[in-house]
């Protein structure tokens, strides 16, 4: 009989966990010992706030960096022959979006490994539904290329494809980054694109507004190295 | 001062919802006495188990539906300026991602009003985490046409542009054609392509598994009338 693999999110900052995940959920991995985690520091630190304080040394931990190769994690997949349960945690989020866990899941579905994700909060998805943008139909292109010329091109790239397909862009940068990114949008778009600015998401502070590319031109915005999520659309 | 417009998901099916959406966020929202819905029945039973037994017959709920003209969603709007907060909440999983509330969360940026999402159960992302798929690099596309001759063409293109974009297509459709769609993506998809069912998110009976065109044509499957997320990915 094979463990399985849970799939635990995390908040998105220092924000309590109950306030965006389900205390169910820590009740339903609390006899898990083996984790699957980026950072076993951090990792250490959220276990201990969801109930595993006084057992931490007891615990298992498996970093997955995307660094890991196919035979680091091939390694930890050993784990679910032995029949025990283990969890995949973010460091922020859900586990396997946009993060380097996707490939421990699909070694679980290859092994016939049960595989049951958690709910919890999404910053992509809750900029898509807080943004009022087109929600039935949308993208997700992960980081745009830190290069200037290379990333105007893309951003142009994503504009044109949202216009074409009435297709929502999401798109995320490292938080140092984030107003440089805006500048850029702001440059290369045209001035009916609609851009979305979702930063801070549940956290103390939390800003989230959409305004067109003409609109924020007007305005103006400064989000300092706040995490943001950018959402594009060109649609009609 | 305006009022603000919070996001409020809802289970995915008929589970507790605090095992699914954390009972903070219900506290968030005991004060609000608007509410904009897609079936009002639904909403007030949903809302009774939430904490507003008791006080249902006091509340004010706005029906929003994909009938619902652009008048009819201006007048919900109204509401805003007279300074009390609104909820607009989801028949399943979160609002205003592939259901018709987008609109009142625009017409919310366009007044000025804070949008306030809170997490919850998404069945998209919740099956993309589980998919083992790559979480970088993903698209929704919605439900697929129901003629069987442009739903297969659609389910041509959406691999093709997987595979040339390495981009994860999420799908959905009726209950009632799950095994339908299943089919199809298995007559048009190439043996190697993976394909991910997820059924019953959250719910008793999950069911999620991921594997190559050629593994499901062996092993078979049958869906029945379960809500389902479809996932395909044709890239390396």
């Amino acid at each position: 009989m094979n463990g399985r693999l849970f799939l635990v999110p995390a908040p998105l900052g220092d924000n309590p966990p109950e306030e965006v995940i389900p205390p169910y959920v820590f009740g339903q991995i609390a006899h898990v010992t083996a984790f699957a985690v980026e950072d076993i520091r951090t990792a250490r630190r959220y276990l201990s706030r969801i109930g595993f304080r006084g057992k931490i040394d007891t615990l298992t931990f498996y970093e997955i960096s995307e660094h890991s190769s196919m035979q680091d994690i091939e390694h930890i997949a050993e784990h679910f022959s032995e029949g025990l349960d283990m969890a995949l945690i973010s460091e922020a989020g859900m586990p396997a979006v946009a993060d380097p866990g996707a490939a421990l899941v699909a070694l679980a579905h290859k092994a016939g490994v049960e595989v049951v994700p958690f709910p919890g909060p999404s910053s992509l998805m809750m900029a898509l539904m807080a943004s009022g943008m087109n929600g039935q139909c949308f993208a997700f292109a992960g980081y745009v290329p830190a290069r200037t010329d290379a990333r105007r091109r893309r951003l142009k790239e994503l504009e044109n494809r949202s216009r074409r397909n009435s297709e929502t862009q999401i798109l995320i940068e490292t938080p140092y980054r984030s107003d440089a990114l805006l500048q850029d949008i702001l440059s290369v778009c045209e001035p009916s694109t609609k851009v979305c600015v979702a930063a801070d998401i549940t956290l103390p502070g939390q800003y989230i507004r959409t305004l067109t590319v003409a609109g924020w031109r007007k305005e103006g915005l400064v989000i300092t190295k706040r995490p943001a999520v950018f959402l594009i659309y060109a649609g009609i």
